[in-house]
């Protein structure tokens, strides 16, 4: 977690998304205390958790717990389709916003941005998407249309690129992929989202920072030029 | 020389410039011959030398002679005023460019790309320019103006960004200084220059890496949204 908080200030990013292996599920309040401390000192703002998986009533309870306990405004979740009326209740409860993300092809609950939000859009608005460009571009859908089609409920956005345009694409640093990113940006400048974008770099686990950076560094570029 | 080879590698770029450090003006035949294969089987093209800096006939000659013997096509050289006749001589000699690389405020040969043009502008076509766009803004003046001013002699340019438009101005990130970064690609662009791009990374010694990556990053957005 110091490691990620030291890479995240190298490449001078403010806000942050943290992940069971940053703070656990289960952390006890000292744990998430300490954390949030740190998080501060180093100027960091840990404005969401995620992915947080939801199969049970308690699981979801547990996530909201989990989320106000760290102050966290958002929770970048999966839960089950029979949860979402609960869940729903959670996010007018807590104050805590709700982003659903999809998962690509072959993801039973939220293949597509879409799957997800034929089921919220007429949901309290603390319901939301967070859509991941990688995996609508691995279901073959160029993620400026997910901006368009269901920008109401864009409420966060995983930024990555991907090897293929199908199951197969992995993550790759961000400009050396198939996805058209200044296409993608261009979008979000045009829509006037005001949400955080995200990267979610998911390869070189054991040394991140040079792919991180290069992918910041291209994200930047782009949006500097727009 | 291994380790700069792989961080190259790493961040996707397949030319280098190699300073006397990666390589010594002094070199053997045998280390210069071993450390091209070395290039050559990382796919790495070792297009030019340099700084080096010429302040004799010998120096110019050695200087020559080691890019003749590394298959350097360009030297990124200063030589003194009174040996640019000279090394004219020796660029239609050795059919091996030479650019000449200003240095900002304070620098006594060629603090500004227009002191190197007043005086080769006239020469063969050979002696040219390679304009360092940091040094440029350190002068207070954007870096797009050289290449508009200087077009037909600039060979090479050495990107990179810095804190401030003064002689206090030191390298940083591409993205976080104070260049207009897009403004001075667009020109790039837009004047069809066809050589190389060299970032010039002058900054944590130690571990380049995530800063080199985040500027070739940052170059690549822009690139490809223009």
């Amino acid at each position: 977690m110091e490691d990620t908080l030291k890479m995240t200030k190298r490449v001078g990013v403010s806000k942050i998304c943290f992940k069971e292996y940053h703070l656990p599920l289960n952390a006890t309040d000292e744990l998430i205390a300490s954390t949030v401390a740190k998080c501060k000192s180093e100027g960091i703002d840990l404005y969401s958790g995620g992915v947080i998986y939801m199969k049970t009533k308690e699981q979801v309870d547990g996530a909201f717990e989990y989320a106000k306990k760290a102050g966290m405004r958002m929770i970048i979740g999966v839960p089950n389709h029979e949860l979402l009326s609960y869940t729903e209740k959670k996010v007018q409860d807590y104050n805590i916003k709700l982003a659903i993300h999809n998962h690509g092809p072959g993801d039973k609950l939220y293949p597509s941005a879409e799957s997800a939000y034929v089921l919220i859009k007429n949901m309290d608005p603390g319901m939301g998407l967070c859509i991941d460009i990688g995996h609508t571009k691995r279901i073959n859908r160029n993620p400026e249309q997910d901006l368009n089609d269901f920008f109401d409920r864009v409420i966060d956005i995983h930024i990555k690129d991907v090897t293929s345009n199908d199951a197969k694409g992995t993550c790759i640093e961000m400009g050396r992929g198939v996805i058209d990113i200044p296409s993608f940006l261009r979008t979000v400048v045009k829509k006037k989202y005001s949400g955080v974008l995200s990267l979610e770099y998911e390869i070189h686990a054991d040394d991140p920072l040079p792919g991180m950076a290069e992918s910041i560094g291209y994200t930047r570029g782009i949006l500097s030029t727009l």
